[in-house]
């Protein structure tokens, strides 16, 4: 960690940076928004030389906590057009763990179209050409160049959605055992990996230790600590077999399942989609097929998944909940099978299953196609790749294809498309979307777990608890570690501290995790509203406001100037 | 003018309103955004139910004045996402004069898909299905709507683009003669019509008498003063004789003329396409081909022609100097026809020739075809009106173009296309694009004329002067009157106060004419920044200030910060 790898795209100069005490502190998220203020004028085009695109280790990224080495990518969105960090498990962030590297940040553009590959090893990096790698998938570029830095290497890609510099791309990564493609996929960060002329990042670690904690019993102690209240959480067991496509039961009967592009909140083929039949078509088929799989190595929750074809082969790893609910109900899919195909052609072409499938609502919403259209949606996500007119289209995301479509019902707030929860019945998650400077994003504050004590429909308590739920997103984000890690700190908010402690030798309590939290949050908005972005002015879509979502016929009714008020709300001392 | 007309488009419902006392103070572009601010949600969505459709009169609109009855059209723009003004000539300002109307205003939006005319009588209103209009372009609207009411009425209409509600959508217009088709183009205002399902507005003024002004001998007075020195003035003739076209010579001699997606300031074809050769065919052509056409009734400078084919046929009507080098020097195409077919197209699918053009050339520069294809472009704005993937992206214009297509040459300020000053050699017009809420729009202050006591390309006292511009241009609009008739104001301010004192009964002084103006200005940046645009982030895109325009090799270089100082600048009292 206290090193950070600075590469000029546009000279090729490759720059190993000592941390500084004050990015020391920083990680994952919060280092993005810090580097950003620090040295990216925010009003810089996001695909322009002045962007920075970041990959940055959260500050547990190379510890072996469970769940820790979660990754942060960053830059200014060229979909939100406001500052971005996009999560994402896999190899990569163990791997820059071991390298001792805090952050590799791309710099500058280069002066034409070019395809390299950043390869960072143990001894130093390169910048490799690579015009072969030209508009291939994702697979086959972690393919191509794993065979070349063998398969322990880490690899973050972008597939040609990428390189077209869509506003909807993803950046693409490996898993441990060379199975799972993980994509960090919101904010089209692709996009600015692709502006970059980078393919690829190869993070071979090969002959690296990670560094010891500072202080190396304690942090066994913590973790121990950690890991037995993960282990004894009643939610464990249930996360391991079925994952994330579990709630999409949960959010049907909750009536706030994307379905038919938002035009209601139930679909009558969930069933076919959930998580029960996820878990059991795996069982059931055999083969390739595997649930209860850990996304970084080495944690014990383990929820990802390989699902199979009927004849058992592997079809995609892994297939999640927001996926499933953008891709299925909300095209009015029912056809798990069809579903799966859809996430992995979103994946190979590299852009973001959420977006794309709300891009793709939106179209079938204005009648490009009819709702249930597998065979068309899937038609949709290849011409991306093939770089047509609709393609480009489509792979721009929601906003964009809800603009030329001339719809009046575009479910994006700053830009970006809503992930798998209709805020009209879950309020707490339409504040978030409204309010965060990340724009509709789950992962900046999900109110889904508040609906079992404060009534998802009513507009009580959900500016506040959006609040919460923002600060605690922040520290996980920043931490490098998963959501589902929370049940640890929720029984003792100071391990968090101790965490940190014991990795660092310093001498955290929660108070100052949480204002390093706080800062995070702050310095976002300060960066947005740089960005010309007036946050106090983010509302949800007015189609949420004026049309009822059935089946609980709600809209979305909480005052605008009541979300305002969000950061004068009070989130009591220890809350996670 | 007493009298405003709102139609309900959801209800069908039409009322006719009595103006109040503070609205009679408002014209044009000033009672827009007041209109809008009182009325309307600044953060709805531009096509949605929330937002106003205004066809505003200026003060001046139902006199006799030269010039007078240029008509402003107006909404929360879909293209900026801010207040907008689209001033347009023609016959529909006179006829909505006589019929004693203010303003129509379309109000909420249809539940279904609908296409309707409203048609304006002197005896009243009614909204007529005309499900045959549907697809149906601009000039064949016209016929077959003036076939029905009669040659004399006015027709308001919108093409294929605002059916599909594009974000570059214009409203077509006629003008008195039965000849030219004129265009609001600016802002995507045919977009909003179309979301309100009316295809056209019809203003059929026949039995109706313009009302007389309070006093008939001092308003003949002070016209036939403004009208002596418009005679005298030196640029009259040029101006009647060559019309806009004519500075199509200056801008390429300043290096200010868009050339290949605005690589460069001048084109090696220039005199192709220049005023000199418009004005030599016309002549040389015969025909119907004709010079010095007034574009409303009555005007003694008559800048506006018909250009012919080469057999003397009519092309287009009328060929106007923004559209010429958008869609010629823009694409490298250096045929005037080829550029006036190019317009007509435009016009008949109903979209803005500066944003249409400003995306082709964008399409162009990142390779969908080459510079100099106008088969290529033609079939380009062909698609806009079929409404392919290709059509809906150009008909969004250029700022979507840009971002389908991930350039970082994107020649727009606030989602709007440049129009043909580029700012890094007039850097007047560059603090107007940037600080203007209506985006990049020469009607909002263009520089041009400045260029002669200013270095255009020196940074020097260029924001005080777009300060002076845009107070002028808010004038201007308000009244209903053309900027040509500027020299008059020049000559004696009060003249602008003396005819409001004779039309209205009033008692202003050139004082309170400019109170109005900067309260318009005033009022519209209100109404942007509670939109959500944060007025002083808005800049030249990044590519203009990093990349030098040949012949000059200048980048736009005035400090944001400067600039965002622009209302605090000195406009002497009575400067016009």
């Amino acid at each position: 960690m206290n090193r950070i790898l600075r590469v000029n795209t546009r000279t090729g100069e490759l720059r190993y940076v000592k941390t500084t005490e004050k990015e020391m502190q920083e990680g994952g998220r919060s280092f993005i928004v810090h580097n950003l203020l620090r040295e990216v004028d925010p009003a810089c085009d996001p695909i322009g030389g002045d962007n920075h695109f970041i990959i940055a280790n959260g500050l547990l990224g190379d510890t072996s906590l469970t769940t820790a080495g979660r990754l942060s990518i960053g830059a200014k969105s060229p979909l939100t057009g406001g500052v971005k960090e996009s999560n994402v498990g896999g190899s990569a962030g163990k791997a820059l763990g071991k390298l001792g590297l805090k952050a590799v940040i791309l710099e500058d553009i280069p002066e034409k179209v070019s395809c390299r590959v950043l390869v960072v090893r143990k001894d130093g990096a390169e910048l490799v050409e690579t015009p072969e790698l030209q508009g291939v998938e994702s697979k086959k570029t972690i393919d191509a160049l794993q065979g070349r830095y063998g398969t322990e290497a880490a690899v973050l890609c972008i597939g040609p959605a990428g390189e077209y510099r869509l506003s909807a791309a993803v950046v693409a990564t490996t898993d441990h055992t060379g199975v799972q493609v993980r994509v960090a996929g919101r904010g089209g960060l692709g996009a600015v990996m692709g502006s970059k002329g980078i393919k690829a990042v190869v993070l071979d670690s090969k002959g690296a230790t990670a560094p010891k904690p500072a202080d190396p019993e304690a942090f066994s102690d913590v973790k121990k600590q950690i890991a037995k209240i993960i282990r004894d959480d009643p939610k464990t067991e249930n996360r391991h077999d079925y994952g994330t496509p579990a709630v999409l039961g949960t959010c049907n009967a909750l009536g706030i399942l994307p379905t038919r592009s938002f035009r209601t909140g139930s679909f009558e083929q969930a069933d076919a989609i959930s998580g029960d039949t996820v878990a059991e078509l795996i069982v059931k088929r055999g083969g390739e097929g595997k649930r209860g799989l850990p996304c970084v190595r080495g944690c014990i929750i383990a929820c990802s998944n390989i699902f199979p074809h009927p004849d058992g082969k592997a079809h995609i790893a892994s297939l999640q909940y927001e996926n499933i609910a953008l891709l299925g109900s909300n095209l009015g899919i029912g056809d798990i099978d069809e579903v799966a195909e859809l996430n992995d052609l979103c994946n190979e072409v590299g852009i973001d299953a959420i977006d794309g499938g709300a891009a793709i609502g939106v179209a079938m919403d204005m009648g490009l196609l009819p709702f249930g259209d597998a065979e068309g949606a899937k038609e949709l996500v290849r011409q991306v790749g093939q770089g047509t007119a609709m393609g480009r289209v489509i792979g721009s995301g929601a906003a964009v294809t809800g603009k030329v479509f001339g719809s009046t019902r575009i479910p994006t707030v700053k830009g970006q498309a809503m992930p798998a929860y209709d805020p009209r019945s879950l309020k707490g998650i339409g504040v978030t979307y409204a309010m965060s400077a990340m724009g509709a994003d789950h992962t900046a504050g999900n109110a889904l777990e508040t609906a079992k004590y404060l009534d998802p429909q009513g507009t009580e308590g959900q500016v506040q608890i959006s609040h919460k739920l923002q600060v605690r997103g922040a520290i996980l984000d920043s931490f490098g570690v998963c959501l589902f890690l929370r049940p640890a700190f929720v029984k003792d908010p100071e391990l968090a501290a101790q965490l940190l402690n014991a990795r660092y030798g310093w001498d955290w309590t929660y108070r100052d995790v949480r204002a390093m939290s706080d800062e995070c949050l702050r310095a976002e908005h300060e960066f947005n509203r740089a960005a010309g972005i007036d946050e106090t002015r983010c509302d949800i879509p007015e189609f949420m406001r004026k049309e009822a979502l059935p089946p609980m016929n709600t809209t979305f009714d909480i005052p605008r100037d009541e979300m305002q008020k969000i950061w004068e709300t009070e989130v009591e001392e220890g809350v996670f």
